[in-house]
């Protein structure tokens, strides 16, 4: 057999035959697509021609390229081989960034690898993960709220603020934490953020150093994974069984001295940390002198059983930062969320949300403090808790029962979204590709692990459904277009 | 003569004849105030018994207490001797952060020396800086959009939007900087902020590496001078002449490659940097392949004369950032504002905002829009440009002509803030404390130097007063009060 031409020059491939095989090569073909050696919409290499050119077994290249694929470095194109996606190399080399170096700063570089994505969400449709009922928000009464504030502010409100916060919203957040999470707080504990995001972020760049091991589940939330990987820290992915976070696991870490949880939900897997891992988690950190960041995800949708204290209730070693936020029951774009934290931090936390922002808008704190003390606030909550719940109905009544290679829906206790197991990576992206191609929207379990996983490629996969987003009508839609989309 | 028992050992401080006694000798005190060994509101010897323990003339003391006065270490009181100062210690020493070592990461410690005041600014008043006529802005007409789009949001503007700001947002604003201020760019370049500070703050932190030199103007504005510190750099501060930032000082430096300046009207003296000098800046970061953050401060007020085009606007090499704010035309607590980037940096500054704080809040934005395309918020510069002017009129009428130990109130051409030299810090305390005992706000001009600036301590002293905050008839109370409080 004459050896075909490939595209790539196998003898730059250096693989050690006492280490992983699969490993080096996914690593030596990353490496490649990453720095535009192998370029964007690219076909690979057969993989039994890799295999013979390389000299080992073709397993190992199915492998890498299962790896590869599980990432999104490279797409297959049915019944027409492999191609490096375009997607990365859009990000990664095209960039004018990088073309011209502009910014060689070590944050930048930083950014290349690790951002969120640059689309706006769209309209809310099926089955959108992180939307609750926005739907359902009392518009009117926040307009109306909104009226009445602008049509005679008072001037001292809308001069520079304090940067932790708005101090009657601070009261209030205190109050409801106390009276719905059973964290009892100082408001001086609480910093007032651009929603979630901006609380992890500060977490992040105050607690972390350069080169610092962070612990994170895996799966686990991209969005908080960036901020501290943008910060600079070393991600460490703990796994997630039946009880939450793998506590024996992170204890094992060497020199780690941050965890980022959430317990209520787990965000992939919908996981709630179990209350003898909660105590296990606050030891660790107060053994280790290390920083929880308590991402209380979800924490207003409970459907069945008992809530669990959150950590920062439980927390007597001040070790736990407690991350909250107004997105999940009013609506993204409010960007109004919280921290709280132990009472020595809080000047810190303070001072760089002052430098970085001086504060949040003075009329969005002003108008959710009106709209919580006339109790709109506690009213919404339970009309959202009825509606996710409701929702989540819907969506387990019209699931298909006998979808080849999934495991069955699990039960929905908390949350509102859903992880279901596909067996193989293959079978999630056939799912996951009809299923766009009838408009309806399925995030890709594999999608919440990070690159270096040990986990085995085929054990990632999954679909990930929001099932809050839409009203029930439009999810039984949805499940009739799958329905139809999935019948073999 | 016996010598007096003094509250610091002189023995411990050890000056080098060869060197300058007085810098050694502030250097000396001030590390002993910020560790604590000389602890808040201690009496510090006075100068004859300092300098007759240490072997130095009288002078060399007094210079060095001077300067340590000059940067609020230490404080006076009338005849009762001078003291270490209370904030001082607090924000140093005190501070549990610092007792506990709670967080000892190095952007913590950068925090523990540079922030921005918590406090907030309570209602406007004659003579705060930074502060425009928001009493004059239109509350009824923003009370209506608000309430317009609040009733019946388009739901696809609520959920997660884009990290650089609203898409017709964008369009406006580059809309009305190629219209108002000679600036063409394209809506992608446009990164929209929370506020000025966060579009300095993105400059610090993606241009900058811990240790590199920033050039700053000396006097500057010091929120800015805070966000590049708390990124690391080392703050080189420049002189500022009739012409504005000295570029042959900055050419002899050293390796730096960003300078930060406020051409339209410098920030505190009022200047306009001459254009002359903007192109020779802009030489200057050709040549060095260096960056200019170009914040256009009070660049929509000016009173005669013809307006300088931005250095954006003259910037033909993409070293240029611009930015801009609309809490000078609305109100501060807006908190929006934008920047204005080279289209190779548009990525990298839209991701760190994602990642920092994912975007702005989506109805403040859309409102803004719609004020704009209104034409709102053109009539309403028209309003504040005249509002200003008449303010400024006000205070210019009013002023004491014949102020001991004052220089004569300049032409005020631009801005809403001007500046008074003072001869002498004594004089300068003095006029403010008197100023400060019948309520009127007065910053010393002192407080905007660096702490290591090579200007003798007595030339930084004046007064820097707002005259945009408050109304006429308010200003002229005011200056009727400190008439009398100044009258000798």
């Amino acid at each position: 057999m004459s050896s075909p031409v490939l595209p790539l020059d196998p003898a730059g491939i250096q693989l050690d035959p006492r280490q992983g095989l699969a490993r080096q090569l996914y690593q030596a073909l990353r490496e490649r697509i990453l720095d535009g050696r192998l370029s964007s919409r690219l076909r690979l290499p057969a993989s039994r021609d890799l295999a013979h050119a390389l000299g080992v077994s073709r397993n190992t290249v199915v492998r890498a390229y299962d790896q590869l694929y599980a990432e999104g470095y490279i797409e297959g194109r049915t019944g027409d081989g492999t191609y490096v996606a375009a997607r990365t190399t859009a990000a990664a080399v095209q960039s004018p960034l990088v073309a011209s170096c502009a910014l060689p700063s070590q944050l930048s570089q930083r950014l290349q690898a690790h951002h969120l994505s640059e689309r706006p969400d769209g309209p809310p449709r099926a089955f959108r993960v992180g939307v609750p009922a926005f739907d359902l928000f009392p518009f009117a009464t926040w307009a109306r709220l909104q009226a009445n504030f602008w049509r005679n502010p008072p001037l001292a409100r809308l001069g520079y603020a304090e940067a932790a916060g708005d101090p009657q919203l601070r009261e209030l957040i205190a109050a409801y934490l106390r009276n719905s999470r059973g964290l009892v707080c100082d408001p001086g504990q609480i910093i007032v953020t651009s929603g979630a995001q901006q609380a992890i972020s500060l977490c992040a760049q105050l607690l972390v150093e350069v080169g610092d091991p962070v612990a994170v589940e895996n799966p686990g939330y991209r969005a908080a994974g960036l901020a501290f990987a943008v910060a600079g820290a070393r991600l460490q992915g703990i796994a997630v069984d039946r009880d939450g976070l793998d506590t024996a696991q992170l204890a094992a870490l060497k020199g780690c001295r941050l965890a980022y949880v959430t317990p209520s939900h787990q965000y992939p897997t919908g996981i709630t940390l179990s209350l003898a891992r909660r105590l296990e988690l606050l030891e660790w950190a107060e053994r280790e002198q290390a920083w929880i960041v308590e991402d209380d995800y979800d924490g207003e949708y409970r459907y069945s059983g008992t809530p669990l204290a959150p950590l920062a209730a439980l927390d007597r070693a001040g070790r736990v930062l407690y991350v909250g936020t107004f997105s999940k029951i009013a609506f993204p774009g409010l960007r109004l969320g919280y921290l709280v934290v132990p009472p020595p931090l809080a000047q810190a936390f303070a001072r760089l949300r002052g430098v970085a922002v001086r504060h949040s808008e003075s009329g969005t704190q002003a108008v959710m403090a009106e709209f919580i003390a006339a109790g709109h606030f506690q009213r919404h909550i339970r009309r959202m808790r009825r509606a996710a719940r409701s929702r989540r109905d819907a969506l387990l009544r019209g699931w298909p029962l006998d979808l080849a290679g999934c495991q069955a829906m699990p039960a929905v206790e908390a949350g509102l979204h859903v992880s279901v197991r596909v067996e193989g990576l293959a079978r999630e992206r056939e799912l996951i590709a009809r299923a766009a191609a009838v408009g309806v929207e399925i995030n890709p379990l594999s999608d919440y692990w990070l690159a270096d996983s040990s986990e085995a490629p085929e054990r990632r996969a999954g679909l990930v459904l929001g099932f809050a987003g839409v009203d029930e009508v439009q999810i039984a839609q949805a499940l009739r277009a799958l329905r139809k989309a999935w019948a073999d």
